[in-house]
């Protein structure tokens, strides 16, 4: 039961002084690299004990044929959906489905991707926990040719894997529906995380459909919240409504916090959409059974996670040196309902 | 990298020709096993090269401290609340938590019990998939001694431990809170399976209550569902309003059947609960927040969580035999909310 320490690319290439790409390109016969280095890699590479990881995956075949997904929470529908387009990719080249939830820490982020290592999953995909600002612990899968896919909430400087939506043009689109219906005071809510860039994003967008449409951008009016929460999302209302000009709208960045502001609203005696109108994100099964019905935008979660599985197994099967890249899915669509209709 | 098979109890206990329980015993020197036999076996144990779990787990310790669970989905909040509790509990002892989900299937279930054996976790809960009716998948655990606990949908005869509400009773304080409230025609939604006691509990407990009350048990007013699903519930609640004589009241053995129930009702201009009193079960985050709010049945999933976690750990450290055993939890409560008020 003894276990060897799994001897890396990275390793090499520190006994030799070159570049771990140096180290994988030569490993592979890659024509840009030079036979003698080829020579010399491999003939350290083999005294060290070195297994290349298809064949180590292979080895070990049997033991996992896992992927590991790491995210802040089970609990949003969006990561539920994102986790079955998951596992529907994974079912079909007979791989396994774990699933870790770091609930927003970065300390348990941490702890958790060495466990996810120590599982010897075959490809990790992660969402961001909202505290993480630095990223290291995802080394060990990159360093160890562990395909690595950031989903949704990704890292800012990473070169691996993304896929994502365009979380700007999605701010702007709803935002933009609350000013066309008449709205002119528009608050938004938003997280105080400075690393991750989509909340930012939303941001940017809500903030140039203002702009664009010649209405101030009030700091009043935009909320920075700890946490993306229903409790949160009570107290910010009530901090709106107790405004001396209260706002005429909300573009809330997840279905939960419209959801606590058109219950404070109602709560308040606020008419829902004719004095207070609301838009959310994500159409969270909870949107529609609200009363009145909460305006949305689309969130193409399913595919995402296809798409992030898609591309564990185009580098856990391809010899060639896969590019890192970004995947963006564009089809976010505002789906009105009775939170924003038309007066 | 090359993995040695892992020599368990039950290879030794085949080679000896005696029970797993004999050996177990005699590798721990237990009063009950004759001085001889724990040395035949001892012998035989170090010959086949046998490590015993503690040691072995001491041994793979910075590999796996990690508790698999096996759930239907991870979307019932239910159960994420039940992984909570798993979760606080595994914290405090530095373990991490890995979650599959089955989908209510069969055949997923067996992979994934297999995928979570080849991770090396330390230990497994599992609350079985709707369509389960054989569990020698679990074998692999129990064989290898890897602590093993049951929740919530346990199955009918497996001799380990097993962490339970106590279903009848919920199911009987439901039926009678609808009965001290008028209600006269109680119809009830329960799951087709025959394996999982859990449903079949909580019908008994229905059914009880009206015989006690002198309310007829009627057929009519059973349905028997494929899935627990909103759409499930949906098709059966339109059923029971086409009766010639439709129920005055439901016990809804889960949440999401009630805001089915109550959902249909409204778009039918049925008033809830005057027409139409509706109890679920859970106390689902959604039954607080649909108008008119859902009585409910609360549910200790964090408290079972914990006292999972607890049985893995107390396991995992002992040396002594520790008992099969199950841990019912008592403390369900009636949850009057709108949807059943007294008219």
């Amino acid at each position: 039961m003894e276990e060897h320490r799994h001897v890396t690319i990275y390793d090499i290439a520190e006994r030799l002084n070159l570049a771990t790409s140096t180290i994988s390109r030569a490993l592979k016969d890659h024509h840009t690299i030079s036979e003698q280095t080829i020579k010399k890699v491999k003939q350290t590479a083999k005294e060290m004990g070195f297994v290349p990881n298809t064949l180590a995956a292979g080895l070990r075949g049997n033991q996992s044929k896992t992927i590991g997904i790491l995210i802040p929470t089970i609990t949003q529908p969006f990561l539920s959906s994102l986790i079955s387009g998951i596992e529907i990719t994974a079912r079909k080249s007979e791989y396994s489905v774990i699933i870790m939830q770091s609930h927003d820490s970065y300390e348990m982020e941490v702890d958790l991707a060495k466990s996810l290592y120590s599982n010897r999953v075959s490809g990790v995909i992660c969402s961001l926990a909202m505290e993480t600002k630095d990223t290291s612990h995802f080394r060990q899968f990159s360093n160890n040719n562990i395909p690595l896919v950031f989903v949704d909430r990704v890292p800012r400087d990473y070169d691996t894997f993304r896929v994502v939506i365009n979380n700007y043009l999605a701010g702007y689109k709803a935002t933009k529906h609350l000013i066309e219906r008449g709205c002119k005071r528009i608050a938004h809510l938003t997280a105080g995380s400075e690393f991750g860039t989509l909340y930012n994003e939303r941001k940017r967008g809500y903030t140039d459909a203002l702009l664009e449409h010649d209405l101030p951008v009030e700091n009043d009016l935009i909320i920075s919240l700890k946490e993306m929460t229903y409790e949160e999302g009570v107290k910010a209302s009530n901090h709106l409504f107790d405004l001396k000009l209260p706002p005429d709208g909300l573009f809330a960045p997840g279905d939960i916090l419209a959801v606590s502001a058109v219950q404070t609203a109602k709560k308040r005696g606020i008419k829902v959409p004719d004095q207070f109108a609301v838009i959310g994100f994500n159409n969270d099964p909870i949107s529609e059974i609200i009363e009145p019905n909460i305006s949305t935008i689309t969130h193409p979660a399913e595919k995402m996670g296809k798409a992030a599985a898609e591309l564990i197994f185009k580098n856990l099967k391809s010899v060639k040196e896969e590019e890192a890249k970004e995947i963006t899915f564009l089809n976010t669509q505002v789906l009105v309902r009775e939170s924003s209709k038309k007066i």
